[in-house]
């Protein structure tokens, strides 16, 4: 009888085995899902470097298109060695001041990959491109007339400290992650620091040559420079939403069941449709408001109000359903081109791409809309419009407010210093002139005839 | 003795209940990775908008450009809200008039994301995209004269009503799924609407100015209009290449184990592999074939020989070996050339980019191609060279003339009803001056001089 | 008492075949994970394709541009067939003349998928893109002066038979793999084989007319042509960084736990890491040197930098910290500069798109670069500055020369072969006219002026 039990019990033992095995195995399936996951989100990000090349390029002259590209080259390659040197330490560090700044993994280069360091070897890739999106904002709305040098100078500086600080902030673990502020995909955290920098870099630089000109009568009209190649910004912005479901998509973190069995692979899928659905709204929205207003479909307000309805996603794309997506699609494509109308015509700053309107103001619109349409009350979010009151819009304003200021500030004085210490705008001859001769010594369009004075 | 027993049992149970959870987790992950798949497909069918646009910009004229990046960006914007509030209810709805239609799900918009809404949030965005490439493809064979305004009537309606209802009879368990009709990812459910639907749109628009021009002898002869932009055409073919791995291969739905232990992941290995050789082949025929035929390795003509051997395998594209889909290649290759030249020489339709060569010639012959080369025994589809006989490729036949009907008679009527009510093409006058200047008020290219009138 | 028992072992067996059942789900889905991550991986490096028409279209005369990307398009169409036709036989075949070369699966076509024939299925789509890329780097070196027709056999030759034989070596279990030679994703085994190809096409074509023009004095002195356009060139550099992440990432070959319990979800991220360093810091040394040195900042070297830099940590990405990919990056960076002028001014040989200098010098230095930085000692591979000798560095030294004088030797017959047989140069004529005229009798940008004699 003995005989038979231990032979019962072994038998057990062997099928437990097997189980906890499994079990492990599943766990090790998973981790490598979510890394091939934010793998995948990772590139889809990093692909927006070349969306923004193109839609800044195609949306301003042919004498500066080098100069354009080469920026936004430059800013994810300087910024990629910042971030890993200084950024990552400050964002994802272990958190010091109360919640203010992350202060470890500097230079972090650690050789064993194993599941201690895993969080730096599977969020590092994700987290550079997330980076680099919010520096590269910065270059359309200086476009034209910006010193290559001081450029490279301000970017190392948003991707090394800008960011990563605000970043740790609402993402790190820091003080407004533990208020209950919620930017699922960055619409504050990356957009609105992106376009609020961009916003005090047009004002510190002033605008183009031409933009602006007081006429006899002492009224002041202004020009519009248009772009030089309406397929590339819309090749740009088709490769911008491209990547943008990865931005949003697998700003989910996992793929698999998380914490609390939440099923990410349910929240991606909604993500995928919120997206879709706001940036086309917002296109919509943007195509037919123009037609009324300026009687003609305007190629490059519609594409920026594309860019608006993925702005003003990407803060509540995963707590907001279908129906708001489309209506918070269509506020953003409408409010893109009063934005841009408003700062263009009454502030008269010049931003030659509209990267202020599409990723501040829409950035700012977005952070709110989760206080007003958010309807996820297993997340503990609820909007205005679902019941919720206002305390999670209270909660937005706050963040969009602190984020906002530390962004503005430091970077006004950033650019105030490096005008006055290395000079931030090139010569008025050399702006003439076009900066890819001036600054690269070189044509974009060599053996082209293009009009340089325009 | 009964204790010991006790003590077996619950740790028996304790055994068992590890092993169902482990059993829930494979499920759960499975269902993660199969939502990756899909979303992996969608982004790359996502990006074929912008091969199409680049393909149609390069192969028309430079006073066009912004007009044909325009209507691209905006058939998937429009056709998004709109396959949105209706068309997937139309496709996927609960079905209706035995088998004909979709009459559930319009305006979806559920908040709960769970298993049993599970079918919308993990379809949609790869079926959205789907209904945009059938949009798109009109946009080619319609370009360079027609209005803004009436197109976006158009492709939207293409999108709510037209490429569902026939998806429904294919794809969304309707009358074409019972009957056993086999088109995996779209050769005519997809390609040959659009292709149809192209088709009318041209014989209703009528020719370009100056396309076919009747001499003093009473002979037409026909004007070639070069493209402005090879490189823009060579990179939208890639990009389309690019994307149709996600558009055959995720159309496996699935990339895990799935029902009759069909392994998908090997399907989509195999999938993988006929895409990538007949596209390659098709490109290879017709480059062979045009270098004999015109004495000049023709660059348009290839490109669309690529395209070709891409819509001819994607029905195709799972049952088939990898010789098979080289032989499908090369067919569709010689197929195109042979098509284009006699829409435009001998029917005098005149289709700017080839579309309907492509995309309904081919997307015809690829739906034949299961009928005659399928060998896949274990899904009853086996083709008339591998001793199937003749019953596949009647039910293929069927479906071929059952869609092509459907899309051409609608279409055709849509278009005679635009052009009744809104007018369908723009004037003389503004077809001279080019659509970006008459439609849009801005050229695709300030700063370039550019010879309009040839 | 014995009945109880057998209600118990019962039990047993069921929860056993659960558990069974469970073990081999986890298989069937680890499995399907692989593929995915393949396929994920296969159709980055495709887009490539894509990458190196841009780069090399860019950095080329207006006059050529509809050539260089027919070239580009035709040798992955080409190569794709040959390759399934011959070169994956040659690779992976089975092994011949003790591990000299595969001699199996040609014409491969096998209809059922099943675990048998899984390595064909599962990894042909993977192969077949990375000997596209091998190919492709040729046509940068021999552009603007080579007849389409010969490019075109030439290049079925090195995918049919030069790059899978000596990827046989490394990859198909041949002596370099049983030596110890390790190149991760391809320095040697892809990058510096194209690149020794180049150098041998460049050399037996000579230079561009009027490239290196004897003055009156006896001097010669170098002409440099500027390339048409610096947008693409920067968008395919782009395009490359963003499909390199797949030639580098997806080379683990597997996403999930391996054999020897190899986390290869770590490994994937560790390889974005240090690939997305070893590019940055590429493209910034490249910048900050060619600026030092020319006084400017260089468009066209600082993207020849960057993707230097992803070159040089192709080989080790896997094996090396952040750290020193930063190191790595920046070598190759100077490297690559000094390279070009090396080529173009001391040796003239004219490669016009400096193809040579990135894929075979940067490509050494990356293999290397294993020797040297290599820190994996669970691996067995500990590198000069880790404690491990000279010995690696001597079994990467045995495989740089072994493939270099393979891929040289007969690289430099085939061409001496073409150029007697069917000629491989066009006439001054037509090179003068532009191959975009005389070879597809087509211009690349029909509306456009451009100066062809530049």
């Amino acid at each position: 009888m003995h005989k038979k039990l231990f032979v019962l019990a072994v038998l057990l033992l062997c099928v437990g085995a097997v189980s906890l095995f499994a079990q492990e195995s599943i766990e090790a399936l998973g981790f490598s899902l979510d890394v091939v996951w934010l793998f995948i989100g990772a590139i889809l990000v990093f692909i927006m470097q070349a969306g923004f090349a193109l839609v800044e390029t195609g949306l301003t002259r042919a004498k500066n298109a080098t100069n354009i590209t080469m920026k936004n080259v430059m800013d994810f390659c300087f910024g990629a060695i910042v971030y890993w040197a200084l950024g990552w330490g400050f964002m994802y560090g272990k958190d010091a001041l109360g919640g203010l700044i992350g202060t470890s993994e500097f230079f972090h280069s650690p050789m064993e990959v194993n599941m201690d360091n895993g969080n730096f070897f599977k969020s590092w890739f994700f987290q550079v491109v997330f980076a680099a999106t919010a520096a590269t904002i910065v270059s359309g709305a200086m476009a034209e007339r910006t010193q290559f040098k001081s450029y490279l100078i301000y970017t190392c500086f948003i991707s090394a400290f800008i960011y990563p600080v605000s970043g740790h902030w609402a993402w790190g673990g820091g003080w407004l992650a533990e208020l209950g502020f919620h930017d699922f995909a960055g619409s504050t955290v990356v957009h609105s620091v992106g376009g609020w920098a961009a916003f005090m870099g047009a004002i510190v630089l002033g605008p183009r040559l031409g933009k602006y000109i007081r006429g006899a009568d002492g009224k002041v009209s202004v020009k519009a420079f248009p772009g030089h190649n309406i397929p590339y910004a819309a090749l740009g912005v088709l490769l911008l939403f491209f990547g943008w479901f990865g931005f949003n998509g697998a700003s989910t973190g996992i793929a698999t069941v998380g914490e609390g069995g939440i099923w990410s692979g349910l929240n991606i899928a909604r993500v995928s449709v919120t997206t879709t659905l706001a940036a086309s709204a917002g296109a919509a929205a943007a195509l037919i408001f123009s037609w009324i207003w300026f009687k003609k479909p305007d190629a490059s307000m519609t594409l920026n109000g594309l860019l608006a309805g993925l702005v003003g996603i990407t803060a509540p794309c995963a707590v907001v359903s279908a129906g708001a997506s489309v209506i918070i699609g269509l506020i953003a494509g409408v409010l893109v081109v009063l934005s841009v109308e408003f700062i263009d015509k009454i502030l008269k700053v010049d931003d030659p791409v509209g990267a202020v309107s599409v990723h501040c103001v829409c950035g700012i619109f977005g952070t709110l809309a989760v206080g007003i349409w958010a309807n996820a009350p297993e997340d503990g979010l609820v909007g205005l419009l679902h019941g919720g009151g206002a305390a999670q819009l209270g909660k937005q304003l706050i963040g969009i407010l602190a984020v906002g200021a530390w962004a503005a500030i430091v970077s006004f004085i950033l650019f105030m210093a490096i005008k006055a210490i290395t000079g931030l705008r090139v010569t008025p001859k050399e702006e003439m002139m076009g900066l890819d001769l001036s600054e690269h010594k070189a044509e974009a369009y060599a053996g082209f005839q293009i009009f340089s004075n325009m």
